[in-house]
């Protein structure tokens, strides 16, 4: 295990350099009015969850090029999200997908977390593959499928996950239907909304309290014709529906060619109704890339529009947020450390914005100036902060330089094998 | 004007080969257990509205390519709806745009549309341009304008056009936004959404008590950033927001690449909220070219939640439904003709479809059968069921043949010069 | 095995109608100048290849559902494509993917594709997916991978895959490469082109000289920033430098959202570099579905400019036809008859259009009667034609319906099992 | 007209600042290894090409919401431009577009020009309106028109724009064809696609031996079905027809959602034909909005790929750079400022890649790294470097601010009114 010793140590190397470049930007931050310490403050609190299928090689219809040393077990895979948060001191919590993970011995999972400092983030259910055993296949859909069965055991499937994901203190679900249809006629699109509706309903009612649905909507998949929620607009409908414990949750891969995401985001916020965010990054489909690596632009206002919200629509609950991405020829543990740098970065430049300047020039039709405000924020290299922050928490101020120096990769093939499988896509 | 005799005269040449073609048909379809004398009733009582502003050259920001004889007045433009309409009987409504179209002498123009056997579809505003003498410029908005002056300039034109269109017996009116943003940063989207559906709900209150608002959406004009009613979730949620006599109305051209637009059509159906149709096709974007002429096979499939739906949602009221081309190369007259003909014969083919097997297929998840029954309905080859009802009216057999043959451009060129431009798009 | 005999006997019970229906049509279309003897004959002459991986259960990144009876072996594959000629009598060859279909007994399977009267089409290589025992991996690419080793084992599978369709009388190879890139600046775009290029050359020349070489072009896989020939322009320029033995092949999957096909089809026919199709259809992205079940007048389009092409460019050789699809919820051997079904229907309704008034239309700009002439010919059913040359030729008047009622499907999982589980996609 | 005294007054404002972050980021660039001296020397010669049409408002079909102050004449538009180099050091050509800048006395350009240090770029023809006058209508096409008559008056027209242009020092003509088709059927894509090259075969031989022909491609106009040169092959086919004077220019905008266009760009330096580039950006289609405004890591990828090929490609010629924006809601000179400053951060930006590093990582398949190294310099703030090389040749430190502080908006609107129109789109 990485000690923060051994952080320190690397971190060492390349201190002066940070606390030189970090001191020219708090000084310019500073004369623009910008107060630093509640900035790295923000930067602290902000956690992501780690979900437990990202760990390991992303697969493809063609098959999955593994990379050495992935998770074999829930235990490795919380000791690899606690790596994470070891080295970036931002992903204290882990997302758990039903059937992969299910937990034998509960106690020894919940310890193995604390002792890396993390919690358990939305739980997620499957009901987009067959299980070995399985009674009813979902090969024509789950939730909305035409026989009563299909949909009792999936619902029951749903439940259950929410039963393990209680026990480990977990607050929310997560479902995404691979529900639709190939060809048109296939489906009778009314009566398979209506079935997910009630599918939903009776799910949400059967929750704890204080525990939220989040709703994924998703307008494809390869071979598709359509899905049974196929846009926000279907989510939001069926997160009504289903009353005040259900959330629509936006995946940013989960869009039409030139959807304007940002705008969804504003209208959910605006609404009360936004449960949570997937990240990742697509050029041509649902692409699940690193976060930040085709559009950065795009990431940054949707961060625009959530500090706007979180700080105005009081109305919507604290946001669930987490990276959902695959790996193919990325090591799927490097891959993760550039994407909570992308969505911190995204988040501290976001925090840069001149709210009432913007206001402002909005107010004049100042388009020019709106912009200008915009990009002076985003035009910012705001590393040095998120680097300090780190500094200050133990963490690691180049979290890729550490990862490679101590050879994380290496000791996870020794000890866990080059051809170590892990469960998940 | 085109008398029944001279259409009769020419029908005459074609009637023999007519007849084959029908009886011959009608003997299929019957053996397949339709009643063909009921479809003909169903085709013949299919009413499409034709906008006033489609009857001239539509024009690009590089200009507009004339053609001859376009409608000057108003009263031109009731004689060519009523030209489409003597040759197709499938096109007994008008539907006006102001201020294109504010009539002086209602009662004249009631009476000119009595003799042409038309009616008043939903009248149409426009806060999309300036006009003359107008006081606040909508360059940066009108319904969701940062200043409330301009938005209640904006409220007042929508009530006006209310007005008039009561005058004249319409019971509707659609509300088409250009406004919306070119940058990032430029709007405060959720202030922006607010300050549209509070314009809305103003027009809405003050509306009479039978009329209908029609809420279109759209994701983005040429040089746009965002819009605000950006999809039919936006839109559905203002309809909400203001009441029963809100709907959303569906424009073919005004959606993302690859949008499933029969599934949100069958949505909005489910929740009784759809309003009415503007029909054209598209290759790339809001392209407003003839209906039917790029892809026919999708207006089928919309149609076919469209049959299923107006027998199934009671909830629902009876749908408006018009044709929103625009014409640059083609005659318009000869182009509404082609529209009018692929939304007939759409229709028909939908009224085809076996639903009772397509259930069965449905249930057993029997996908193949499910497209047989689609497609065999869509192969079908149903213009002499067309043809037949037209004849039985006194419509025209082959209608662009007939506005050939008897020279109705030439005609109009003679009558109102060849130059004469026609007010609209 | 099933026979003509019960062919026949299923035949006798709807001929008499498919007659009434054939003379009706068979009279229109001689009224309207179209002589229907050759119109047979030239539907009779068109040949579809149907590729070994299709005959089974396609699978997606979250597993396969598999249908009963896939074919174990090559033998089973050819049975499986001597059944769907059999009944249609328009799918006479066979196209193999290696390694998937290496055969053992070259003999043994020349005899087994003559006794159904099958030949072999276009060979396909792969190196998309890591062979068992293969030394270098194609993870980051194959011919153009920055290591000479893995380019040169993958030019040496490509030569291998040339002489196995030698010895089987093939007489074409088609490459479709994996290669590209998940992340902007993973790959210099010049230097990966280059030696793609330089590959392809090596392979070419080492073809015999009656072969010829399709180079399929694709724009994006799931997970992917860029693939190395992302259009047609790339497949060109390839083809070009690999000189008159190398030709672009057309997928129809393959584009970015709304690209005109149809006009790529009609430039690569002049230039005399179309090599080759594969048919599927899609609504998103390549989504393989059946060939005709989501943009029918989209492939009505394409067989246009195929149709005046081939009587047109003479520069260009005969082409390759295939189905490239997958089959997720229908029974694989009913997917392929309804994809037969749609190409021929196409390529019928392609041949009816009138060229010479077009040809006239066109020089006039009468863009309206452009329109009615080629919708004329899409909007007749021209099914009774399909039907009478299978007729004639021994084959079914309605493959689908023969299938089912001999329970194909239901035999061959006796015969082969329930799980049995094809080699493929 | 602006000083450079009154330019210096207003930078000595802010240039204590500016000096602190400019040696800051020269000190960190240098440890880096980069040397700041020849960087600087590198952004100081990046000229860009400002259009005469983009001075002024642009138009939608909608309409015109005019500036005041907008350029009347070709003197004006010249001093319009002169303005922007003086505040950015970086445009220092005019491109005009015949006939809307047809110059009466071209002595007085030509010192006008020289007056303001600016020269001639490439000239415009148009094609895509009909002139008051015209013989011909281009309707229906020009280059590509059926009727020889038609292809004749452009043809001489593109002649005259050369003459024009030569007149007055440009050195290449840009063409962009608004021929297409708005209906499947209505071109013949092969026989346009022919009478396009034999125009453009003539035009190039006419041209002066040291001209260059850039050829623009764009897949869609609104109400298009199909242009005539739809995409970069299809330019560079023809490109190639017309012999070593031609080559294929890229606008930003004319690509279907989601094309890899620095790929596109790699291609055609590889192959010796890339011409030049039309600055902007979009959301959804030809949007013609500030570069920068919308993707700019995009930006940044292709300047990655244009400064490779600058350096690698010699058979390529120097490109000429080219801004070509519309301007809707903000004013044209402003928005001009931010696209000059968006394409020289980006030109910076793609200077500071470790292209030895990238090289090596490109090798080793480290794609991590890969990433990284592109990151590394997008995220660097290179404003400083800007500033700097302008404050050295007398240029304004913030040119917006100088701008708007020198009150020239104003100034314009005096001298040439409130309502003065620009000519152009």
């Amino acid at each position: 295990m990485l000690t923060e010793e051994t952080i320190n140590l690397i971190n060492q190397s390349c201190e002066k350099q940070h606390s030189q470049e970090f001191e020219s930007l708090a000084e310019k931050l500073t004369q623009e009015g910008i107060d630093v310490k509640t900035l790295l403050g923000q930067l602290e609190k902000f956690q992501i969850a780690v979900p437990s299928w990202a760990l390991g090689a992303g697969g493809t219809r063609f098959g999955r090029f593994t990379f050495g040393g992935a998770p074999r077990t829930l235990l490795e895979k919380i000791e690899d999200v606690g790596l994470l948060h070891a080295l970036t001191k931002n992903s204290n919590a882990i997302s758990l997908h039903i059937p992969w993970d299910i937990p034998n011995d509960i106690q020894e999972i919940k310890e193995a977390a604390i002792a890396q400092q993390l919690r358990f983030d939305a739980v997620n259910s499957n009901t987009f593959q067959d299980q070995v055993n399985q009674k009813h296949s979902y090969k024509y859909g789950s939730l909305s499928h035409v026989d009563k069965a299909v949909r009792e055991q999936a619902i029951a499937h749903n439940k259950e996950v929410v039963q393990i994901g209680e026990s480990l203190g977990s607050k929310s679900i997560t479902i995404w239907l691979a529900d639709g249809s190939n060809f048109p006629g296939q489906n009778n699109f009314q009566k398979a909304l209506y079935r997910t509706q009630d599918s939903l309903q009776v799910i949400t009612k059967s929750m704890p309290k204080d525990w939220r649905l989040f709703i994924e909507y998703k307008p494809y998949e390869p071979n598709f014709y359509s899905t049974v929620i196929q846009d926000w607009g279907t989510s939001f409908l069926l997160a009504n529906a289903c009353g005040p414990k259900a959330f629509t949750l936006v995946d940013l891969g989960h869009h039409l060619p030139n959807t304007n995401i940002e705008q969804i985001v504003a209208t959910l916020l605006m609404q009360g109704k936004l449960g949570g965010f997937h990240f990742n990054d697509s050029k041509y489909g649902d692409d699940d890339l690193t976060v930040g690596s085709i559009q950065p632009y795009k990431l940054f206002l949707i961060f625009n529009e959530l500090v706007y919200g979180m700080a105005t629509n009081k109305n919507n609950p604290p946001l669930a947020w987490m990276i959902d991405a695959s790996h193919n020829t990325k090591d799927p543990l490097e891959d993760l450390l550039q994407s909570i740098d992308a969505i911190l970065e995204s988040f501290a430049k976001a925090l840069l914005i001149d709210q009432k300047a913007l206001h402002q020039a909005q107010q004049y039709n100042d388009v020019v100036m709106c912009q200008e405000l915009l990009q002076n924020a985003f035009k910012t290299d705001v590393r040095p902060l998120i680097r300090e922050m780190r500094l200050r928490k133990g963490g690691a101020l180049d979290a890729l330089q550490v990862y490679r120096e101590t050879k994380q990769r290496q000791i996870r093939i020794q000890q866990r094998g080059a051809n170590a499988l892990s469960s998940g896509l």
